[in-house]
């Protein structure tokens, strides 16, 4: 009866106590709210809304759902960066080894991919052997001793979001900005941070569709965090087309790997730069993002990142020998090259084709039980505003069969546009949101 | 990936193709779309609507889900009667027998009672040994011989509608006018009728809040009626008291039985003869409706009516003697008087009150899987308007032990309100809604 009388109130536009909230979750978490209701429950918040306090609420109700990490005693900072879903987006795993041997431990806790966005777990799972399944206590245990771990969501951390969110994704309720915000911050607030990083990506490619979306979810995210002592800054930036070259899961590890030896693509190192830096200042490292920069800097070229990553690599059952031979990694038995059908400026390469294209190659989930190929996906050297000339290769296709040498061609000839006018791109990190407001960046 | 896709459609104010919902009711019907997906579809349908093509469409569905009646050889009008719940409303026990001994077959499909409004299946069972859950086969042969049945909704008929109907019911989807006048009609086409007519009660113990909605309900099922070639007329009658004097299952049937004798309460009998009087008319049988209300006097008169309850009692398995000894319907332990507590005039009966207090005396569910007493209820001999002196008996209180006694009693201090003023109740039938248009009655 409590779960009719809420999805009641939420339907005609009410608001939901505290106390209700807390009731409501841990009721579903026990199984005693079944999933039709609380789908039910969550279209009528996707459609009617939440206010700040109520959102808070559900942030603090899943919370309490599970576990936490427990790192107040380490004596130094400890920080994480989220990112809201994209394409070719590697950061984490340059990020987390290269901000956490500077000072700063990093209790990684990351997604799965789903739909045409890709995830932290699925690629680092492409490192033969790698372990991501890490018990609260393992991964405890190891920010300890390396300063990092890169694990997913167990069962003891936050389950009620878990839950949630694989409801939220069967039934068409993510795309809500207290929702996304309610669920994040649960997972964040559980890794018992002293301050956290957002990514937030804007363009066709994000999960957002509008700019203000971008800012409320900002806005949502660093109200929950002050409430709960955990700073927050948001950080926007580009996904009007991938970041990086590479496209798919042992692909962006390659590419990761490459970053961390110094050798990385300019947008993805910018990206990595301008959230590792924001961390560090957050964290009292660096005076500024200029210094932090070139800490940052310093720390890729002496191989102090790579090393990092080859001990969470270690640490976590993987193969570290991964980071001097990326053949080592899982390799698609097909291989090709896409050319450029005509000559002209690339004016788009949309990532949503290109996310939709990975899974029909087999290398992302349209359901969360889907099993993932590793070795699947496309490295694109072409970006928008560059001028290509007719045959000259754009991307590489790489497949388990000559069908899906086939889609992934299909894929990029509807994902690159070529045209006489060059298309401006979206600034690569467009904007700064902080408490005291949205600062664009030049 | 179609439920979903269909879900974020809907979920963003779009509307679904003919062809789409044919397909989603499918695939819910066969279990290929799970109940969470189903019920936040169902509130997406809530919170932005249905065009009347969408709500025909969704009716063509439901209804090709399951089995018909055909009736069409029987060479007479096949019509029913269909009430938009109430308390109180035992018409259909009165009206099936009274309607069909004068030529019009009525294949009656009844439901159960939910929350605070009582069903014509509960009630018909507290007549010992009487079975509601005839087969389609069944039922058709006993419109073929005796010109009447009264069940509930089998398996064969509609199981798409009564899957939806236990979802909407548990997910607070049910006030939706298209989806309350889909899941009607898709019931009633099933029963292969050639006129339909529909009470809608109005007031504060009806399910819509507002006379719109009610309007909108009754052409949205004249609509329908018509594209499916089953003319449909809807009289709006009175539902700020309960209907009659008799609330509960076996005092229900008591009353039904005494009206079915010439001796029911004005209102209840006022009631009927009002809707029996359109099912005459249109099935042609009657010129117009004061011909055909002195038709169904005079076959209340002659004991014709309760003649025909007796051969749908027996041929259903039930005990006829019932009719003659009400005795034999199920009695409850505990019986006592309510008396009005100050002089004045009765101002309102409350029937959401009644109806939620029967639930509370066991006499009703408040989930589908609830079992019901029938012998509990309450007799309420006091109407809005009337004049009561304090200490003066306005009802009688039917429990299982004291402790139902006093909640009984709380039932009815908080429903029935004495003041100084009269307060006019609504008229008892008000409307008529056919596809001319509203007419308001005197």
């Amino acid at each position: 009866m409590l779960a009719h009388r809420l999805i009641e109130r939420k339907r005609d536009g009410g608001k939901l106590e505290p106390g209700e909230w807390r009731a409501l979750i841990m009721a579903y978490t026990a199984g005693h709210v079944p999933d039709y209701q609380m789908s039910a429950f969550l279209m009528a918040c996707f459609l009617r809304g939440l206010d700040h306090a109520e959102t808070s609420a559900l942030t603090e109700a899943m919370l309490g759902s599970g576990a936490r990490f427990s790192l107040g005693s380490l004596g130094k900072p400890r920080l994480d960066k989220h990112s809201i879903g994209g394409v070719g987006d590697k950061v984490s795993l340059v990020l987390a080894p290269l901000v956490s041997v500077l000072g700063i431990a990093v209790p990684m806790v990351s997604g799965r991919g789903l739909g045409h966005t890709g995830g932290t777990l699925d690629k680092l799972e492409s490192i033969p052997g790698f372990r991501t399944d890490l018990t609260l206590a393992e991964a405890q245990a190891q920010v300890e001793t390396i300063g990092c771990a890169l694990m997913g969501q167990t069962t003891e951390l936050n389950p009620a979001d878990r839950r949630l969110y694989a409801l939220r994704d069967a039934t068409a309720t993510v795309e809500s900005v207290p929702l996304i915000a309610s669920s994040i911050m649960s997972k964040k607030l559980a890794e018992d941070l002293t301050g956290l990083v957002i990514d937030i990506k804007r363009g066709s490619g994000a999960f957002l569709t509008s700019f203000e979306q971008e800012i409320d979810l900002a806005r949502e995210m660093i109200e929950i965090g002050a409430s709960h002592g955990c700073p927050v800054i948001a950080v926007i930036t580009a996904m009007d087309r991938p970041l990086g070259r590479a496209c798919g899961n042992a692909l962006e590890v390659e590419e990761a790997i490459a970053t961390l030896n110094g050798e990385g693509p300019e947008d993805l190192v910018d990206v990595t730069l301008a959230l590792a830096a924001e961390m560090l200042v957050m964290g009292g490292v660096a005076a500024d993002c200029d210094a932090a920069r070139a800490q940052l800097r310093a720390a890729l070229a002496s191989g102090q990142a790579a090393d990092q990553f080859r001990r969470i690599i270690e640490r976590q059952g993987g193969d570290p020998r991964v980071l001097d031979d990326t053949a080592l990694l899982p390799q698609a038995a097909e291989c090709e090259l896409f050319t450029a059908p005509r000559t002209g400026f690339v004016q788009r390469v949309e990532p949503r084709a290109i996310g939709r294209g990975i899974v029909a190659l087999g290398g992302g989930r349209s359901t969360m039980t889907d099993m993932v190929d590793p070795a699947v996906g496309f490295v694109i050297t072409a970006k928008p505003g560059d001028w290509v000339e007719a045959g000259e290769p754009l991307a590489s296709i790489y497949a388990r069969d000559r069908t899906g040498i086939d889609s992934g061609r299909a894929t990029l000839r509807s994902a690159v546009t070529i045209g006489d006018e060059a298309e401006p791109p979206l600034p690569l990190v467009s904007h700064r949101v902080t408490k005291e407001g949205v600062e664009e960046l030049r």
